[in-house]
């Protein structure tokens, strides 16, 4: 028997996602609530239908890619108002056998209980929230950050391969969500702080490129430095050299340290430099940069040209 | 004509320096204020003396490793009493021709003080602060971060590697002061931010080498995940596997952060995350942690065990 | 007709502030989970009974004074397993025209939830966190900060009179908390912010009591300085000169700053104090100190004695 | 006998200062190194000479109000060139029983530093400076915070209380420096938290004004919501109200943050938020608003209209 994936959700990331799963041979029915967005995956020969009911008929695999905790959780819970809601949720009427793989990158808590609640009802789920970007959702070389039992992992494992380059298994339930935030909430940092060491040393009269190449190989290396320079004019091909065109959004940088905060308030933990960077990218964006690449936060630290 | 080296200053640091530099062939005449650190470097057949002044006898190159900018304008520049003073200042008295290389770590602007000095006598000066710590020191493998005009950083080179592996030349006096202080302060940077990452995984569940190997391999990558995981128990022979002992002690790190804030102030640089990486380092200090690896600072944010 | 009150939540708060209602002649029936609650309440003379449902038995208001969110949205809106739940909550069975004040200090967006559905239901329901502590709560001199309707809110006034002595319209359903959570961050940001001013005096050499005095009457003045000196030794008859016992714990100032960031994620906004008063507080909770008044946070800073 | 008044610096508060001594009957001999600010406080009937050589011909006390460290340091100690300096600074020259009072914010170790070296030649001088801004010189009614011996402090009582209205003896030399630091630090926190606490409020709903009344009646409350609340339309008068003109600006507010950074570097000490405070302003400096009152800073927190 060959699986049938039920793909929901084709905006800037599912949509490469789903024609990567086609390409590699799946059966895709594809959905979003976004006609544009439908017809995009449509043109790549992708199968299209306008609700989740019709994608879902017949499938043995549903993965979905949305925005955001309430969108997951309206999607598989419903509204919430129980028998008398006019909105069940998808997880009243899955078939038995099915399998879940959500890729959104919401809140470790809110996963969980999509999870636990799909489990009450004898079902399969796994958080699998990816890194990569646009470009990487497009090449299919995704990494996959994944949480869920480890049956449930390997069944997802094909499905995910078509899609990206690396999976790692980070836990159970919910620890997918929990490694890609505590990832970007430390990605965020050193791309803070790699942008400071450089205004300071280039305030202090030094070249970028030199002060980049020194701490590249001594011990204030990081990934920041290594491929993502935010400093205009060290590297070629980053965002920090186009304007702060097109790579990984401030607003979405933001959104990624807001599931950090919450993930700390829910155990209770410190994160001094998180909750800061947070609040500058915070701060970035009410000054209106939210749609620039997040390296453009060094804009927040130096002098404007007039 | 063999050169003759001045070694002045035998602490953790400029001990094994020294004997490093008589090891590689060099005439080395060396002396410290502590009759101790003076007869731990004997004890390694280099040949001491108790004075600067003794030291500096026919010498053709003077090299200085000492605590603070403090100690380097006083043995230079003198009491600053001019010439009412009881101590004029090396600058004074040493001969044309002499070459002057500053290994400690200092404020980039009391380098290129001491360095201004020493070019209106018409010396020869440059800043070479070093990366590495005490093991580095042992093994001749320092990095050494440069600063000063092209003519003296190549003549100091065959001395520099007798001590280290890496030599980056940053740029003009004070430069190689500047690099150092903005890669420190990009190191705990990230160290704070990986251990706040760690912390916040585990506190959520995660397995903390589980989640160090994603993020080394993710875009959270960087040189505290690498080398020196402050965690216990996830990497071995690092100081978070032997309860913080030796390494880079918490308090030179606060010093290198207090060097940042300095160059950030006299450049009216914004570095809000470097800036709180120093204030949770004087808590830390004040805690009375700061003989501990500068790792140990996960402690300030982790639980304790009863 | 006179008014009779179900009180629902007996603990340090509650407990002092159904015996002022009890005291002001109303008539009181009140509830708590633990026996030993109701017991303490009954000493005064307050009448309870073991269940909700008995303290509501011919009530025409109901006040509850609870310790989180979760409660009070399990109180009230019950398990959120709908028409097949365990649990309805009370707005399910509740008479019209009864008239519900919620007193506990949750999330703005909890009280704005639950205020919803009362109202969904045709009931009357403010929103009335307190300031003023277990003092002001035994003393009946609380500070109220209310949201809601403006009859519902002239409605509940005799009542809150009877437990307080100001009382706040702070605007719609949700508004009480949204003030409780600003002023206690702000509260928080200049507690600490006057341990870092006093400790910075103390360590330049500064008397911390003539420190105060020239601050209180300057520009630095603020309610930390005037009420509730943090450094030992200055006023008497706070926390900080009775080893910081008593007053309002840091682990409940710790709640009310993950409120305030769970309202700054919910609108967007950037809170760069707010956020690192919180990250302050969850260190020094980690280190064991929750259960000290809040202003023992200058422990965090200052050099500890041997 | 009557004193005879060096004043040497006649900027934005220097030359209101000359003024009102000249008013209340003090015999002031005035100089600048601008014909301008000269120009200035001769239109007022102070005697004006143009250099502090002339000036100091005749005089018993020498008053001073300069930017900086440096400037005061220059004008007291000279280049620092010793005998072979061309500029052997005021105290080499001034006669014995004059009597210094330096009213500059600058650092305080730069104050015990001058207060130092008269000392050692027999002078006594103290550190006084102020607070309450242009309008407060010109008023009159400025705030003095006094380093310096009992009796120093005693003698400049009557030319302090010609300039202001509030005179505190901090402590020994140095100590004025200090309290004053300190102050503004705070001053700057509670800025800032206010700011935050109105921004939050505001983006869930509630009226500025009546949050603000909350919190002046709540332990929220400080000197910046009763007297320079950030917010525009909250009061008539201040510099929100007007476009954040006029007031204390911005880089002022800097520039006593670093001096605030400095004593806590000189002394160890940690001051998290008063670090955050320095970095905020000058991203806010760096981004174009130091010219602007320093209650502007809500304008990084805020989404700005379009």
């Amino acid at each position: 028997m060959t699986d049938k994936i039920a793909f929901i959700g084709l905006g800037n990331m599912g949509g490469p996602m789903a024609v990567n799963l086609h390409k590699a041979g799946f059966a895709v029915t594809a959905t979003d609530l976004s006609p544009a967005a439908r017809a995009k995956v449509a043109d790549e020969g992708v199968a299209v239908v306008a609700t989740a009911a019709e994608a879902l008929t017949g499938a043995t695999v549903v993965i979905s890619m949305l925005p955001a905790s309430r969108h997951v959780e309206g999607l598989y819970l419903g509204d919430g108002l129980g028998a008398t809601g006019s909105n069940p949720g998808l997880l009243a009427t899955l078939p038995a056998g099915i399998r879940i793989i959500d890729c959104s990158t919401i809140a470790p808590a809110s996963a969980r209980k999509v999870a636990a609640a799909a489990e009450a009802r004898g079902l399969s789920m796994i958080d699998a929230p990816v890194s990569g970007g646009t470009a990487g959702a497009a090449a299919g070389t995704l990494t996959f950050m994944v949480g869920g039992a480890d049956a449930c992992v390997e069944a997802a494992r094909p499905f995910l391969q078509a899609m990206g380059r690396n999976i790692f298994h980070a836990g159970a339930s919910g620890a997918g969500q929990v490694a890609k935030v505590c990832n970007n909430m430390l990605l965020a940092i050193h791309m803070i702080g790699s942008a400071e060491a450089l205004n300071l040393g280039v305030n202090n009269g030094l070249d970028a490129t030199v002060l980049s190449e020194i701490m590249k190989q001594s011990s204030g290396d990081n990934w920041s430095l290594q491929k993502y320079n935010p400093m205009p004019g060290v590297m070629d091909a980053v965002p920090a050299s186009r304007g702060y065109s097109g790579g990984f959004g401030s607003d979405l940088m933001l959104k990624d340290l807001g599931l950090a905060e919450e993930a700390a308030l829910a155990s209770g933990s410190a994160i001094p430099l998180g909750g800061l960077a947070r609040n500058l990218y915070a701060a970035h964006s009410a000054g209106g940069s939210g749609g620039l690449d997040f390296s453009s936060i060094i804009q927040l630290l130096r002098k404007r040209e007039a």
